[in-house]
């Protein structure tokens, strides 16, 4: 029932993350009535962010190129980080928030995806053989380097774990110098032993210390 | 931290109503990840929506401009609709709903706001004097007329309406024909008597019938 | 798991309104941490209550019996109510919601329940022989009286309201003196006219004023 | 406004933990609509829970006492339960929720309490002396005890855990036998590392294995 210019707007807007046609409807308006100069910002913002923004060939979190070409960001090139960590995480926004906390200096790996128990081709959609070979050539560089598997404590994200593990196994038994952990289980801050889930209880008391 | 194009487009998606930092810089991530088409699409329906949208000269909805002329609505130019009932409203997702019910058949008003008690400008910036010499120019035409004040039932839907009520009081002496009425006030569908507040108690008293 | 006694307790206070078995728990925990005197004082309460609480014998609401004899609450015996006005409702706490708004000053009556489509005995479980012996009497004394149908704006509510116009019909061409009304319905406050329900919003349009 | 029998039950209910007036009369009414067999049932259990129940003078949970003797419950005398560990929680729910998960097979020490830093006299209030003697008479008789701060991971809850650490420390030199452990943090089922606060981040590097 809208005018169909709107109604394209919508659709697009419904593809949105966590947008429903009600609040697609109410952006489609919002803009509407906004008009110039806020509209042309936003095609020439999403035009910019098109042709600027390119992807870390090695960690592949996003980052700009101010030249057109695509290399390494500036987490991967600094030389204060410590480039024997390397926190392999399922998408850019959890990278995002470790970095925000400021408690981890170490490297990152963006999978770009998780590893589904219900889809056999998941493995090939996600950055296991980039990390594979990142590993590989570092550990023949410097011989040593901790991968962390910062993967959700989610069945998807445990089983992602578990599926890198054997793939770089190989890689830990040839040079002896990988180790690959993850990240520690237990109460996180403010849980209430009350009505904590039975799983996370048997992680805090086995990971007692 | 981000990108400067990521930034900007985070910055803009800020703007987009009901949308704080963290949905906005989820939006920017996922344009990025998307790309082509998606993207293209989209600065492509921004652009068509602000060439080919117009406003209806008469109650103010937005409409299509085939020929980029503006003039009349769909709505206003039915002449299956009743032309004597012009329902007032704040904002055009008010007529939509409205629209949706199925439950009117007259025309409408588009204010494109509300009057604010403690905004003495807010007056000045709804179609108010639009509205009045609509309904002079009707009641001239044809000597009948209701306008229904479909404002919302707030302090500011109601500031509003009693302000246009005084606005159209001349119109009404005048003319004699022009009728100003306001949305039943009682109980809502569902509505649980156990918990219903004093003034809409006192309406659905008032209001027995 | 629990102790006998406490799951006793457990088990009484899962049948409280609203409280599930987590929730009774926490009660008995509570009551068992108090002790005396908060539970001798609870056990006390619950022996006061029940001996000395009875029904009012014209509307069915609670009331206190001083001297342990049933009979008319201190609504329906006080001179300054309008004793034309009988606002039947669906259960006391209905009643209590309309008396602290203070709009009416009409007498009431507390069917205890409502008429479910689905359950042919519903009409006998609650007080509809009452109030059509408590209208008549009063058609018969005084000649004049208004029954204000305060069931709740729902399936249920509306199927009882009918049927109580139906076994009041009788009575009002009989006598011509009884007038059987409904609460109004339409917007109630603070509702937004971009979300209302169809059948609201047509209330609202066809009681408009 | 309600008559004083009532209002008395409704002002017991909301001493109840999370009930508030509303609720609490939502109780009083259900309670004098239940009337017999409920109202004798709840006070016959109000009176059994009282007499019947006691403490266990080893661990300080809620026990039976059949004979009326208060000793040790059925926890602190099973012989199955592994006797050298001793969960020391805030309060029985605690207790209760790890006792269901089915992964602890120890032994408990129900505080009754935090200490808050705020409050001086809190560590008076809760069983500190109690745990003291019970440790050290423990390493008396058997050399060997763990100890497991079993608290929430809140301020309240560590403040109380450090507190406990300096009190016991004593114990800890004297004897050599003494391990005092704190239960695991980290990431908790379900977590999103997107969202994860700072504190359970650095934890989850920190306890990575």
């Amino acid at each position: 029932m809208y005018p169909e210019p709107i109604q394209k707007l919508i659709t697009l807007f419904t593809r949105f993350p966590g947008i429903g046609p009600r609040q697609a409807a109410r952006f489609a308006f919002f803009i509407l009535k906004e008009k110039d100069p806020f509209v042309s910002e936003l095609r020439d913002a999403l035009a910019a962010a098109e042709a600027q923004i390119g992807i870390c060939s090695t960690c592949f979190r996003m980052m700009e190129r101010p030249d057109g070409t695509v290399n390494s960001c500036d987490i991967c090139t600094n030389p204060r980080r410590e480039a024997h960590l390397i926190a392999v995480v399922e998408k850019e926004s959890d990278m995002r928030n470790i970095e925000q906390s400021g408690v981890y200096h170490g490297l990152y790996h963006v999978l770009g995806g998780v590893i589904s128990p219900l889809d056999q081709d998941s493995p090939k959609r996600i950055r296991l053989k980039e990390l594979y070979e990142r590993v590989e050539k570092r550990l023949k560089d410097t011989a040593a380097c901790e991968v962390i598997l910062a993967t959700n404590p989610t069945t998807e994200g445990d089983t992602t774990a578990r599926y890198i593990e054997r793939v770089l196994a190989p890689l830990a038994s040839d040079h002896g110098a990988l180790t690959i952990s993850r990240l520690g289980r237990g109460l996180s801050l403010g849980a209430e032993l009350e009505y904590v889930d039975e799983i996370t209880l048997k992680n805090a008391l086995t990971n007692r210390k």
